[in-house]
């Protein structure tokens, strides 16, 4: 039954009992539930960091995965819990907007908001919901359970907002989005606004730095180590990277930190 | 086979080859055994970061799970191994008290002292009982292997000893047990201390700070970012938190921290 | 099918989501593939200690596991990657020498090229091989795709030298080849020169600090806490270590750092 396949991305890490718990429940409910770690170093209640986690990683899986997100702001408000289906996703999720940047094609997603405490454990806390509601939740669903019967269908729910790049006369403005584990800045530009191909007169600002003559590589490992580079992230954007180094470290940037690609002279 | 469910809790990290040794002869000998990750961030040799761990994971698992525990100040030496059965859990964890706070019930753990050499690597190491004894142990045991077999039923063990809160003419006096990941200070003391509903005229004392005027609250979220409030705990015990903050940071607690509850003016 | 294990060793942290797509691309393929996370937290680009890792853990896997090895400094140039068979273990690894130090026996390992496209994802990015090309190449050999089919058997492939230990009149000098979680210090001098037992006359120096009168022990809590002991490592070598403390903090030392094992007067 591959529909027991369930993930599991939370900001718990690995140092507290949260994630083992939830884990346990799903368990006992499925003994025969496959449940794997996407992450849980999601850094605590950082929704955006979040979206692009799932973004860049929830497409990959197959339509019968059941993803559980706890990145979880407003845990234990009247913030409603989803159960999110569509394009091949199926995710349960605080409402609270990280999953609402995923492509849910044409159609949106079906929700449905999660009321029915029959499919939860008997005493739910108020600090913990990923294991007293979301992870026997998933547990039911594993075993089949329809999951209109969760709760009604909702029509409204709260959508993250993601700052956007934006192209101007002199070039465009956007910023850092993402920084990975190696330091590398996946910014929030198309990969489009460097031109085919990219050219070494093109001037890339990182927060105040102008970085003249940065050399536009297809892969890290084209420059020399150490050599500040910059190619088209995996997500489609433009990327500044030290090869074998830190980019962020290098240029102090940070999730939010400005980036401008300038527009050559003469170019339209 | 739901037998086959084996978790995994150490302070062994990542960055070493331990965890991955112990998965390898685990699998070796039963190819379909499925090893759960609970944590490898338990803090060095750290009995009592364990406790807490375990009491706040494992009840939460089927009966049918085996539970591998290796926090082990003491490998090496002749202290004993273990398989402890009980009240719905099966440990195999060195003889150090870390599992003995778990609860066993009335009738109290079977306890057998791992000695039957033919369970083990045929190689033992002085250093790394959890991949030379341990593991292959969890590993026959998997295949069903009765555990009286394991070695003789041991009547004694180390207990471990964990503070515990009392009551006094001005209130209560305890201390944080647990600072998990997000900060949130989780103290020893009973979450009844506080009163229904919990007063603003109550004070706690953290280490030297008094916090007049605490915000009780049924979650974090019910204060506005940044708050310090006051919760029970999911372990249900008072709590002290800072929403989307650190109030271990904040207040520069730490686990042995003292904590006080006063009792109100006319309170009995 | 216990074909279907695979395990996943990388440089990439679990806070950005490379992980995640990997074990999504190989679900997609074999949705009964068991995923199994060996370690994430091998230090970027670092091939000596994934060196040391993999010695350190594959061996302990059954014959039909399938591990993936990603840590990659030249990603997106155009080493190839490689499958690698022998002795009892299956590789995807890169080209880059990480896995040579294993025993593959006096028969060498049978080493294929992945060059055939169609068992690669449809789009392959110049920076993510791992997504792209390990991971569907594991997805298909769990399926029973014959190795030989993913391309040319390669006669030539990048071997890693690691620095090994010498003897001269005075004694073995050699180096920290690893430093785990705890801080022992794992050196490539092999326990025969600590003589049969260990004398404590016995010098030796790590960096510049003479550790006259250091204690042998067969493991770390033979001595008091705080003690600093010498050993003999899991791995066979000499380690120096502290009981409950880091020798690697203790000794200021790390990975290169010089160690001596002196002769005895009047030892041969």
């Amino acid at each position: 039954m591959t529909d027991s396949l369930i993930t599991l991305t939370t900001d718990f890490g690995e140092d507290s009992p949260y994630v083992a718990a939830m884990k346990g429940v799903v368990m006992t409910i499925n003994p025969a539930a496959r449940v794997i770690d996407l992450s849980h170093q999601i850094p605590p209640q950082n929704l955006r960091h979040a979206a692009f986690f799932l973004a860049a990683s929830l497409p990959y899986f197959p339509p019968a995965a059941l993803h559980i997100i706890v990145v979880d702001p407003g845990v234990g408000t009247d913030r409603p819990l989803l159960y999110v289906e569509g394009n091949g996703l199926r995710l349960l999720v605080p409402d609270n907007g990280c999953w609402t940047t995923l492509p849910w094609g044409a159609a949106g997603p079906l929700v449905i908001r999660l009321e029915e405490r029959r499919f939860w454990r008997p005493e739910v806390s108020a600090t913990f919901h990923g294991r007293d509601i979301l992870a026997p939740v998933a547990g039911h669903l594993s075993l089949g359970v329809d999951p209109h019967l969760l709760g009604p269908v909702a029509t409204d729910w709260i959508r993250l907002s993601l700052p956007e790049a934006s192209e101007g006369p002199k070039g465009w403005k956007g910023e850092v989005q993402f920084v990975d584990h190696f330091g590398n800045l996946i910014t929030n530009i198309p990969a489009a606004a460097l031109g085919v191909p990219p050219s070494p007169e093109r001037i890339v600002v990182v927060g105040n730095r102008k970085l003249r003559g940065i050399r536009w590589v297809h892969s890290y490992a084209e420059a020399e180590p150490g050599a500040l580079v910059g190619l088209v992230s995996s997500a489609g954007t433009v990327e500044v990277a030290v090869n074998q180094g830190s980019a962020a470290r290098r240029l102090r940037a940070s999730v939010g930190t400005p980036v401008r690609v300038a527009r050559l002279p003469g170019e339209e």
